[in-house]
């Protein structure tokens, strides 16, 4: 039921298993005995079983709601005080549905096994955690439920490490007691690209971290990203799969363990972004930082940065032009606030115009093959191409390329860089 | 607004108070608000407030309904954990609703501010409180807002206090920094009898500890009767009142504060007692003890207790009988383990038969002026008498005289006692 992926270099006694079940998985009281049922078995086969929760389905939203019925902007230190009920809730439901099944069972909160993280309240980074206390519930056969989602600061004050942070503390507990990882959630797997889009799409067996960190979006809906850095960085083998079924789903592993032959893993989509273009900006040093401080300095992400040369500008006496265009992309929801800034910076910059686009999306190709096949690139633009779908925009990284097309191409550029990369077929 | 008691001590610069809001009082976003409005303008009025909170009417029991659906006995330390987050969510919410309105809040959990307790889950005690961060909190001019009902043992297990456990919290924690204790529920103090039975039931406007704790029937509806113990042993001033008016409602007061030359402060009903009678039984030493230990061995207790000589012994060479009638009574809802025990005790103690009643109702009249005011127990009798209402059984206390009637007395009794010792008029 938990074998280890092929490779892995633990031994095969090693019988500690880290379970996290999120929220539809622990959505009513049956599923709640559900996943009781699933850690009960785990134990039961010879394993010392860890059980992580995140709220009822629904049950954050709830209490937040309450908040904000109460006040525009909650106090971040009280929100987190809330919100934390809800995994609190489903851990000692969980404890209690493992004892109705004859199992022992105690729950933990993150005070209560020093899952010590930083005071920034909503968005908390675990900084280290007390395994003794797990390490003797396990020892006298008991299974350890574990609120996830939650922390303490060093004033124990509650903290909570964001959306999805029941994954982060799933890991990080893993990492603590050297145990690997099972994500339980309402999906099987990680997709080669979404299946919404593509029905050739297929269940990936093994990802590398360094992939997963790169199909943020496809990943994204199964697992928190950040709990992958920790996995990477902790070695910590990560195994996400259904709830409601026992079929395999996905190991997100080391590099060492994942099949290098692979070229592209997966197709990833991201609809979030928006475009600004700021067209025949002086060409001088200092420019461009002016411009990505600003914004940064507002806690703006920019994702691809693209620089040319400018239609609009005059041929200097050395064949360079003076005038250069600049086009970014920042997050949809981060577009109205990076405009104010911008169009305060376009007559300091000696911006001709600017251009805002929101009719764009971001398609990716990531496999670490792609470190070793050339001509990768090349063939994701022919396969576009084909498809007479404009490239707008490119960047690239190691493992990762992504293309800017216009949105109504968007499922039309997914699927044809599925099937024309052959993640369709059978592997 | 809040003004001390006539005659209390401390001064009146103390300007510290701790305010408990109930169920009722936190029962919504709305009442929250109110909760929040109140302190603040406490604390706007020159007082340091500490804010005690309970879980939001219906909360504890949506959530035990949840353990209880997984398990018929769910298991203590779990239950705790589980029913703690109501109050967790009340403290966030009303300390967010208290910055809304422009003042400074911060929430505090039993583990926050170490309210030690042993480890009786759900009934534990509180042992220790570390008044320290409450006082760091409150000289910094921010509002501190603790989940009532929780503590925390020496393992950092989280405790519940039991049923209206808060009140409790808020008179420890009022003990603790030497502040008096204001109860807002929904309704507005502690009656001389119950409105419902008497229609000129007066609000008292002190009452002593120890005639509140032998009022129980009436205050248990206002007041956790563990609270008033806790009071008591420290001497904190406890005003009970309306959280929907600005009325005055009851002060729970030290003796030297109170009235003494009322002499009967309240009449009280106790609807939950049954009656059993062992006729004739051997009247030799060890009898009594044996029946008692028993009972108490069941852990039920038992409240009056009367014995007198029966008529179905003999009388001995000396004059005495030979047989004696013991009656005693039990809560209702113990009598069928009563019965079990007294069952198999009827052989070894000889009795003759035994008989079982539920049909009957305890009527007190309560008042520290009977100790000084002769008499007070033979009025009683004449009005019940008057009343053709007969006696079934009499207990008396040094504050306390009760009395068991039949069942369809109850009301009767009730009226006349009240109206029979003025309690109707106008102090």
């Amino acid at each position: 039921m938990t074998l280890l992926p092929p490779g892995a270099s633990r031994s095969a006694r090693v019988a500690l298993i880290v379970q996290k079940f999120g929220g539809t998985s622990v959505g009513s009281i049956d599923r709640i005995r559900g996943a009781a049922a699933r850690a009960l078995a785990t134990q039961r086969a010879g394993n010392d079983v860890v059980v992580i929760v995140s709220a009822m389905a629904g049950e954050t939203n709830r209490l937040l709601k309450l908040a904000a019925d109460l006040s525009p902007m909650p106090d971040s230190r009280e929100a987190d005080a809330l919100a934390a009920t809800g995994e609190q809730v489903s851990a000692a439901l969980t404890a209690i549905a493992i004892q109705a099944q004859g199992g022992k069972a105690r729950s933990f909160l993150g005070h209560q096994i020093k899952i010590l993280t930083d005071s920034a309240f909503m968005k908390a980074r675990i900084k280290a955690i007390d395994a003794q206390r797990l390490h003797e519930t396990l020892a006298e056969g008991t299974i350890a439920v574990v609120a996830g989602f939650q922390g303490v600061d060093d004033d124990g004050n509650i903290t909570t490490l964001g959306r999805g942070g029941s994954d982060t503390s799933a890991v990080a507990i893993a990492a603590a007691i050297g145990a690997q990882c099972e994500i339980y959630t309402d999906v099987d797997g990680v997709y080669t690209t979404d299946p919404n889009i593509c029905k050739t799409a297929r269940k990936i067996a093994r990802v590398s971290y360094e992939e997963m960190l790169e199909l943020a979006s496809l990943g994204a809906k199964v697992l928190q990203i950040r709990s992958v850095e920790v996995a990477m960085k902790y070695s910590v083998p990560v195994h996400v799969r259904s709830s409601f079924s026992d079929a395999p789903g996905t190991w997100v592993v080391g590099e060492e363990q994942s099949l290098e032959s692979i070229t592209v893993t997966g197709v990833a989509l991201d609809k979030n972004e928006a475009r600004v273009m700021l067209v025949g900006v002086d060409d001088r040093p200092g420019v461009v930082a002016q411009i990505f401080g600003a914004l940064a300095a507002e806690g703006i992400s920019v994702d691809m940065i693209i620089q040319s040369p400018s239609a609009h500008g005059s041929v200097t006496p050395d064949g360079a032009r003076d005038k250069t265009d600049v086009t970014f992309t920042v997050g949809r929801a981060d577009l109205p606030k990076a405009r104010v800034l911008v169009e305060k910076l376009v007559a300091d910059v000696g911006a001709r115009s600017v251009r805002y686009d929101e009719d764009i999306v971001k398609v990716s190709i990531v496999g670490l093959g792609m470190r070793s096949h050339a001509g990768v690139a090349a063939r994701m633009f022919q396969i576009l191409a084909a498809e007479r779908i404009n490239i707008e925009a490119i960047s690239t990284s190691e493992i990762k390329i992504s293309c800017l097309v216009a949105t109504k191409y968007a499922e039309l550029a997914v699927r044809a860089l599925h099937d024309g990369f052959g993640l369709g077929a059978k592997p």
